[in-house]
């Protein structure tokens, strides 16, 4: 079965917005196994939607559309479906019931532009929407099967989860496509791709894709089939890359993040851990207090930026700043303990480098980043320097991203 | 005229990776005045791809095409291009002697598949592209135009700025669009949408824009014409809206964040601020230090989860702490004139709250946070507290950015 997906909006074709419903319906198709082929984004324009609506009819067996479906005058995806299926569009009484009450509950009347909201796909049924006014549809004919939803992402996550999934596990039958995520940290892509070399001839380099972000590399396997025949491929091809690169991921599951496998590490040993930062400016306290929980292990950090701070606050010594200066081993060590000895936590992390975009020297040039780790025993204490390409903020990112990485090992 | 955008990928299909260079290329429609009508994504099938340029091309008179022009097997834009357009591939010699360069350069040998690079749409040409081996392409008939870019942003936004950009200058005419875009902080959208109802009715709905996001406004302000024509629309527009909503915008141009804005009037005032955050766990420091030079006016955070560290680092009384918990009006000030003692600026900001998922309770649920700024002068303090919907990353969104907000109007 292949899919398209379209998303109607003008606002989705300027440089203001970007449609991202279309990964919510990926997800499903995806669990399901089925292809998508294309997506696209049109404007609000009814001639537009219904050229695009025909010509994803023709290419595909599911065509998924969102927005368009409310009570303005720019809400015209119903007509132009109904003109590119050639089908009348009929009023469903169900739904002029629907809006009454939602508006009597809100003590309001309805106006007569949301009563457009009520009319149909001839041949079509509409979809219940709790959570707004506007319900979504589902059209079938010759095999294929056209899905409405509105725009609002969590009215469209709704009604995919209570309509669109069970279509796709009634209808996608049971070859489907299945995908783990190991995640690796600070580690150059080029160097992951050399070492998935045997996986990629052993298991075919398709079933493979090596995603790059800054800091961050996804390793996403695939395999399709049935279920026991797609889980015992996976589960190979899975086995080998961690043969290869296990000791470097960090994580299974693309959404799991760094901070989570520091965060349940610190928590399953019983121990705490303080931060004391420079140019991340508060990136790695902050990433570290996304966490829900965090308040059991984290104690507490500061932002010292400047050196009377980085003295008061962590007790380096001013004879180090003076004779190191602030972006070195020796203070980035310094502030590594003295955040520790601070809030008395088992883990100080320090950070501590140039930014830019000004503050760079020769010796010192922007993108330099010390970290330093102090930990309760001697062998649990490290530093690692580092000098990071880019801009300010990639900069940062990079720097926090490496402390956390440090922090992980040591975790070990 | 009437522009198509298609990216190609198979990755830009998955829930992996998300188009954003159709974002780059729209922005230099936009300043053209050049109408988007439709933006796509393929997969690396040669079919689909040819199918897309074919449909686009006959529905616009200019389609940008991304990605696909690597050297490796799936790479097949070049190809579909082609068959869509109905003309041959012919070898550019200059393009081989380019890639050899390169190669040269790195002392590397060129690989046979690193030629098919050179192959251009023939009537068409090559455009050079210094930061990689994929050169451009332009291809023009029948007064319409196809350029293909590297899917690489840095690539294609260099060649793009090199050849779109003066391309449309010439062809694009003196009818063009033009937007600003007018930034408010922590108002409803409703409300804002109300006060802004005159200068619907005085300019037309569809020349006004409003575009919310979690703690932010962007009222993006349309005119179209000639320029002195539309810049006297919008010139008016402009006035006529600050008029209404004038006194809660903070800035102009989409780029523009409030922490610029602050560290703006912090520098321009000779003033510095500290900060002192719980429940935002550094999310306040972190944006203010994102700033360019905001060392001159940033003396230092503190990220206070633990009583403890609100007690050693910001002098916050026990007593108080017991008395009325640590999120309220009483500690949030303490907090404030805490951390501006400690670091001796001149304004001291502190975030106390409950960000969940747990730690709240009837009197104080989560998402109840207070905010407080402690100044120079007796009129300098300031308190808020405010009960912010929706789950722990969202509270915090809205507590560090109602606190850049209040330290604004604080600077005023």
């Amino acid at each position: 079965m292949r899919a398209t997906i379209l998303a109607v909006g003008s606002e989705l074709l300027s440089t203001e917005r970007l449609d991202t419903n279309s990964l919510r319906l990926t997800a499903l198709l995806e669990a399901s196994g089925v292809e998508l082929i294309r997506k696209s984004v049109v404007g609000d324009l009814e001639p537009e939607i219904a050229a695009e609506v025909a010509a994803l009819w023709g290419a595909s067996d599911l065509v998924l559309v969102s927005g368009g479906l409310g009570p303005t005058a720019d809400d015209l995806t119903r007509e132009a479906a109904a003109r590119a299926l050639g089908v009348a569009l009929v009023t469903d009484p169900a739904v002029i019931e629907a809006i009454e009450a939602r508006f009597a509950a809100f003590g309001r009347k309805v106006s007569p532009n949301n009563l457009k909201q009520a009319q149909v796909l001839a041949g079509g049924r509409a979809l219940a929407n709790p959570h707004g006014t506007a319900p979504g549809q589902l059209f079938e004919r010759d095999g294929k099967a056209l899905f409405l939803f509105p725009g609002v992402p969590h009215e469209l996550d709704h009604l995919a989860a209570e309509h669109l999934r069970p279509w796709l596990s009634a209808h996608a039958g049971d070859v489907a496509r299945e995908a783990v995520t190991l995640k690796i940290a600070m580690r150059p892509e080029s160097e992951v791709d050399q070492q998935l070399e045997p996986a990629y001839r052993e298991f075919g380099r398709e079933w493979i894709t090596v995603l790059a972000s800054p800091g961050e590399i996804r390793i996403v396997l695939n395999a399709s089939g049935r279920e026991a025949e797609r889980r015992a491929v996976l589960g190979r091809l899975r086995a080998r890359v961690l043969e290869l690169v296990g000791e470097h991921v960090f994580a299974e599951g693309s959404a799991r993040t760094l901070e989570q496998v520091v965060g349940e590490r610190l928590a399953a040993a019983g121990r705490t851990v303080s931060v004391a930062e420079s140019c991340t400016g508060g990136l790695l306290a902050e990433r570290l207090t996304r966490v829900p929980g965090s308040s059991a292990w984290f104690s507490g950090g500061v932002v010292a930026y400047a050196n009377a701070r980085k003295e008061s606050w962590l007790g380096v010594r001013a004879v180090d700043l003076a004779a190191h200066g602030a972006v070195s081993d020796v203070v980035a060590r310094a502030m590594a303990s003295g955040i520790r000895q601070a809030t008395g936590s088992d883990f100080g992390v320090a950070i501590t480098g140039i930014a830019g975009p000004d503050g760079g020297s020769e010796a010192k040039p922007v993108g330099t980043v010390h970290v330093a780790i102090a930990g309760p025993g001697d062998d649990d204490s490290c530093h690692r320097v580092a000098r990071f390409p880019g801009e300010r903020e990639r900069i940062r990112l990079f720097a926090a991203q490496m402390a956390l990485e440090m922090l992980r090992r040591e975790l070990r």
